[in-house]
Formats: C-alpha cells, sequence, structure tokens
C-alpha cells in the first residue's frame, strides 16, 4: 500500500454538513431512556416462516422481485396489506398505489419535511415532541414552536392563539406535526372533539397537519379515536406509520399516505429505490396471518409494564409532588417533578446509579422541560419497571431533587 | 368521513422540490434495460436458512438488537464479516467501526455527496457514467462534467487536460466519481497503472475520489485490479461498495468506507437509523458460509450470458459499423452505432418492437450519445440474450438506423 500524507477535507466539506451527533450505545440496568417495545414478544420464527412460506409458493416471482431494485413504493404485496390495515383499523380509503413504503417512519417524515419545508419556515409541533422529528426539522432548518398540550394533546384554543400570535410576529406558522395517538414522549391521545376543532383551525389557516400515527396498534385501554386523515380526506393530512412498533424497528419499514401531487414532490427526494423487499415478504405474511393475535399477544405485555411502572411510582413517588401520566397505549410514560427540580442537570448521574431516561429538553423545541423526561415502560420486565421507579425516586432523593 | 374541498400545496412546496420523475415499470420481452444480476442465482433459501440458523442460535440477542433501532452504521457483525471481505478481496485495511452500511449504495453516495458539494460545485465522472449517480449529482445540484474515456476506462492525460481546461475557465473541479471495476455502463475495468496514474493527479490537484466498487464480485474473465482504496489510503478515496449485485438488489444493503472525519459528516445527512437488521443477519450468515461458492455459481452464469450476447452481436451486426464493448464481468455491455444513427429517438419503438435497453444519453453528463445504449446481458437467459440480440439488429434495420 502506498502510505501518502493524510489527506485533508477541510476546504471540501458542504456548506450545509456538519459531524453526526454521537451516538449513545450504552444501556442503563434498568433502562427506560429506550424507545423500544417489548423485545419478548418480537416474532422472529412468524417472521422467517412467512418468508419461506412464500418462497415455497412464489419462488419465481420472488426470485424476480428480488433481482429487481424495489419499486419506488416499496413492496406492491405489503402496499396491498397495508390498503387494507388503513381501511380495517382506521377507516382510510386509499389505494395500494397512494401508499409509499419507506425505511421507517424516519425516512417518510423526512421526505414529506423536505417536501414543504424551506429553512427558515415555522412549524408546529406539541410542547413536548417526538426527539426524532425534531431533529429532523432543525436538520432540515425549520423555525419549530411548541404548541401548548395537556393531558389529552394539543389545546385546540390555545393552537389558534399561538397561531394568531406568531403570525402577528412576522412568523405565520407553515404546518403542525403531532402524534395524536399515544402521544411520543407523553403517551396522550387526542379526543375526537378536539381532532375536528383542529381540523378546522387548519383549514382556516391553510396550514397541513402531518399526523404520526406510529401507536396505533400499541393500545391497551380506553378506545382508539378517529384519525385525523379519517376525519378529512382533502389533502391537508399527511399520514405517517409504521411497522417498527408493531413488530420490530430492525425490519425499518414505515410508509405515509400524502395527496398524489405532494407524494410525486416528496418522492423527488429519495436516495435510491423503495425499501427492503426482504423485510417486506416477512411482514406482509406474517401480519395477513397474524395481525390480531399478535396485538392479542403484546398489548397485554404493555398493559403489565404499564401498570407495573405505575405502581412503582405510586408506590415511591408519594407526597412528592411528582406526577406520571397515565397512558392508554404505545411505550411511554411523561414524568414532571415540581417546578425547579432540575432531573435533566443530573441524567447522567442517575445512569451510572442505573436508571436510564430522557430529559425534558430532548422533546421541546424550546429546550425546557428540566423537570420532565420520557420513560419507556415497553422494554423492561414489569419488575424491573417497578424496581426502577424504586431506585430512580431513591436516585432522585440521593442528588436533592426530591 | 367529512368531505371538504381538495386542499391545495400550490404555495407551500418547499424551493428545493420538484415531481419525481414517473418510473418506468414495464419490461419488453427481450430486457436488455434493467441493471440485475441472475435472479436464477438469487439464494432465497440460503439466506432464510441463515436467518434461522441466527435466530436459533442467538435468539435473545436477535430480539434485543432487532427491538433497538439499528446502529447508525448498521450491524455490527456485518461490519465486521465486511472488514475482513474488503481485506481479503481487496487487500484494504480498515476496522469495522470504519464501515457505514446503508440502505444500498445508493444511500452512501447521496450521504457523501452532500458532505463535499454545494450547489454549483463541478464534480467530474465518467464520460458514461452511473444513471443513479448522475440523477443524485444533478439532485444536489452538481455542476456534472464527464471526463473522456475508451475500453480500459478513464484516460488519465485527458483526465488532467479536462481539470485544467475546467480551471482554467474557472470551473475547478471539486471531485472525481468512477467505478473502475466492470464499469456500469461500459462494462470496462480500469488497469492498475491508470489508477496510479489517476491518483496522482487527484493528489496533485487535491480531488477526492469516489470509487464505486459495485461490481466487484461480479468477474468472470481477466484480473481484478487493485482498488483505488487499497493504493492509498491518505483519505482521497472515498469508497463504496454494495450486496445488492452480489446477492440481491432487493435487499437494500450496501456501504462506505471514508475518512473518520468525512464519514462524521456524512453520517448528518441520514435520515433515522441504520439499515435492515434483519436482511443484515440473513446476509451475514449466508456469506460466511458461502461466499466463494455463491461467486462460483453465478459468474459462470454471467459468462455464458455474456458470451451468447457477444455471439448474437456477432452473428447480427457483422459488418454495420456497430460495436459492443467485451466486458470481463458487471452485468453491461456498451453498444456503439456509427456517429449519426440515432437509437435514442426509437428507444420507444424498439421497446414495442420487443427489445428494452437504456440510450447513451441517460449517461452522459452532457447529453450525448444518441448512438449509443447500454444492454444487460445478466437478466435474461443466455438464449434471449442471442434471440434478443438478432431481433434487435432486425429493429434497428427496420427503423432505418443501421
Amino acid at each position: 500500500m502506498t502510505t501518502t500524507q493524510k489527506f485533508t477535507y477541510d476546504d471540501l466539506y458542504s456548506e450545509r454538513s456538519e459531524d453526526a451527533p454521537a451516538r449513545t450505545v450504552a444501556h442503563a440496568k434498568y433502562d427506560f431512556a429506550v424507545a423500544y417495545p417489548a423485545p419478548e414478544s418480537l416474532p422472529m420464527y412468524g417472521l422467517i416462516d412467512a418468508l419461506k412460506a412464500k418462497v415455497d409458493s412464489d419462488g419465481e416471482q420472488v426470485a424476480r422481485e428480488m433481482a429487481y431494485y424495489p419499486h419506488a413504493l416499496g413492496s406492491p404485496e405489503l402496499r396491498e396489506f397495508t390498503s387494507e390495515k388503513l381501511k380495517a383499523d382506521r377507516n382510510i380509503d386509499v389505494d395500494p398505489d397512494g401508499i409509499v413504503l419507506t425505511a421507517g417512519s424516519g425516512e417518510a417524515i423526512a421526505l414529506l419535511i423536505q417536501a414543504i419545508t424551506n429553512p427558515g419556515d415555522v412549524v408546529l409541533t406539541e410542547q413536548y415532541v417526538y426527539g426524532g422529528t425534531l431533529t429532523q426539522l432543525r436538520k432540515f432548518q425549520a423555525d419549530v414552536v411548541g404548541t401548548p398540550i395537556d393531558e389529552q394533546g394539543i389545546i385546540p384554543e390555545e393552537l389558534e392563539e399561538t397561531i394568531k400570535r406568531l403570525t402577528a410576529e412576522g412568523r405565520k406558522p407553515k404546518w403542525l406535526y403531532t402524534i395524536p395517538e399515544n402521544q411520543n414522549p407523553t403517551g396522550s391521545t387526542l379526543p375526537e372533539s378536539r381532532r375536528r376543532q383542529i381540523l378546522d383551525i387548519c383549514h382556516k389557516y391553510s396550514m397541513p397537519i402531518m399526523e404520526d400515527d406510529c401507536y396505533i396498534d400499541l393500545r391497551f385501554d380506553g378506545e382508539v379515536q378517529p384519525s385525523f386523515r379519517a376525519l378529512d380526506d382533502s389533502g391537508i393530512v399527511m399520514y405517517v406509520a409504521s411497522y417498527s412498533k408493531l413488530i420490530a424497528p430492525g425490519l425499518r419499514m414505515g410508509y405515509f399516505v400524502a395527496s398524489p401531487e405532494l407524494t410525486q414532490r416528496a418522492l423527488s427526494f429519495k436516495h435510491g429505490s423503495g425499501p427492503n423487499q426482504f423485510a417486506a415478504y416477512a411482514i406482509t405474511g406474517f401480519l395477513k396471518e397474524g395481525l390480531q393475535k399478535h396485538r392479542e399477544t403484546f398489548n397485554p405485555i404493555l398493559k403489565e409494564k404499564s401498570a407495573s411502572m405505575q405502581k412503582g411510582f405510586a408506590d415511591h413517588f408519594a407526597g412528592t409532588g411528582a406526577t406520571l401520566s397515565v397512558p392508554q397505549g404505545g411505550c411511554y410514560a411523561w414524568l414532571t417533578l415540581p417546578e425547579g427540580a432540575d432531573i435533566t442537570a443530573i441524567r447522567d448521574e442517575v445512569f451510572e446509579g442505573g436508571v436510564g431516561y430522557l430529559a425534558g429538553p430532548n422533546f421541546a423545541p424550546d429546550g425546557t422541560g428540566q423537570n420532565m423526561a420520557r420513560l419507556c415502560f415497553a422494554f423492561e420486565t414489569p419488575e424491573k419497571n417497578y424496581d426502577g421507579m424504586a431506585l430512580l425516586a431513591q436516585l432522585f432523593r440521593k442528588h436533592g431533587v426530591m
């Protein structure tokens, strides 16, 4: 090998480039910082069996499809299945060709953001919002503003006030991002009445809504609410969802539904072809047979895990003024300590002590929420959820925030 | 469902957005327009068996890894295997942590382009270049200029002349993209001596080289040449490759190796997490056992297919002045008719007549090459390759270009 002096790129980097953030891969003993469904319910053999059954029955089709670059929209069969699922679960009418499969919902969100966002555009989100979307919005230089929420999610009156205030400041919001069902990070579900009010407001101000419905399959209490997209098919709603939470994030399979024109714009930002056809066969085959059974397997697990975290909270945080949201689904509960209790500053020490969480500012467009944290109840066992809450209370006391 | 008036995005699209190009999914009877390896050699059962073996032996690890979002760099085990493969096949020394797995090489190329390319930057490519890269370069608003090639690929002296000419015009080229091994679309392989000359030129002008080595495993004649990256570890070479051609495009698994600093910049353009962990298990397990055997299976198939296309050409294009490149690997041969024979304009008619090809301008930064076409010999059977060439000659005569 020729040994040459190190080549430097210092003058060559693009203006848009920056160092990627360092990724923490460490996990605490009680890992409430993760964003993962229950690993014990992951149907690996179900996926493999489905894949094998597909090759057994349609080997020639599979060989041809695998040898082709995937369709830009992704596997036709999985889009067909997704169309049926959207009708059955969400009362959404959309043809398979109106669905775009993506490498996780992250790609879907990125494509749509790029299609309708110029640098400096104001984008509204919940006051505390999924960190992955926040990161992407910032990456594409949106001016992200949170709109007030309560335990039911976005407050419509406050949303309109926020729009009016920003518009008066010359910062008219362009569109709204929301997770209305089992929200990340707070666990809230937005009632139908509020969804209708929010739709009216968004029409009034010509603001599209990006509805991120990634947690729709993860419900163990209460009633699922109609999706924005089911309540309004005018095109104002961009609907995003995923198979990451239903089956496994490692499959990287999400999707979106948007107006045909917007979809064409969004697709122009794709890097290369559609997502993994190999995973698509496995997902399609597995869910065609076993969707309902799979949901019936993991939702009771999530319910038990949530309950044990709630019990741990009730037993060990009583009288401290702390609150923990009570989700009816999803993966997360939202912990709030009294104002002034900074659990963000002590995150590393608490992690060393054995409990991992993501602090409020990770989710806040304005960087507030120092007294808040997202706790994932879906990953650890019920026992560890209970014990972890006990330890968390002990560590908070030790570090003087409680 | 509320029926509302159609919502319009006309005033909302971002300035960077445009309609995605329409995708042709039609296939001619003799499909030489594709870019796919031999479907009959796709090891679907091998992949499934490897996946099952992994779950059998390491089920708990798999469940945890699938439940986590994939590492931004992709599966550690597949990076480990890729590191060993690069050493064995390419004499490239790189740690697993120096490898970034991506959703096909397309994502790798897009990330690297974005890290070092501002709108208006001049990027050099072969005179006829892989259309996917050309599309991406244009998408990121590079000023793409082709540098002259012959049957061995880039001509070093012409490369330096091109750099000098452009620099004198105030358009100093920033970096060079090349497929040195079994090039797409021409099928050429760049000799080692030229690679060394090109490296010297690129150092002289501080121009990084993006080496796209996607066809390295597809060689049935001649000698593999040392990669740019093996000849130079200064960091000037960005190395891109893929498992799409070795196993299947449908797996969406590519990778790149670049200097650590450049890698950090490139990663900042990722949408979401690393690629499909599910496919990674299958690829790793399958290739660990069977890489050599798999290559020994499909390369003779490709050799026979190439030979039958060459024979079809020799028998049916003799005396016409047309030439067909004679590749030693890869998927493509490059057809050139005499100057003035416009086979681009009649592409649709020839397609209707039964033969599909991609015309020269698809690959030319300057849009020339009307008398040229890329023919994929890898997809159809040897018999269809021969018959398709016979029909192609007949159709060219019918349409008056030959």
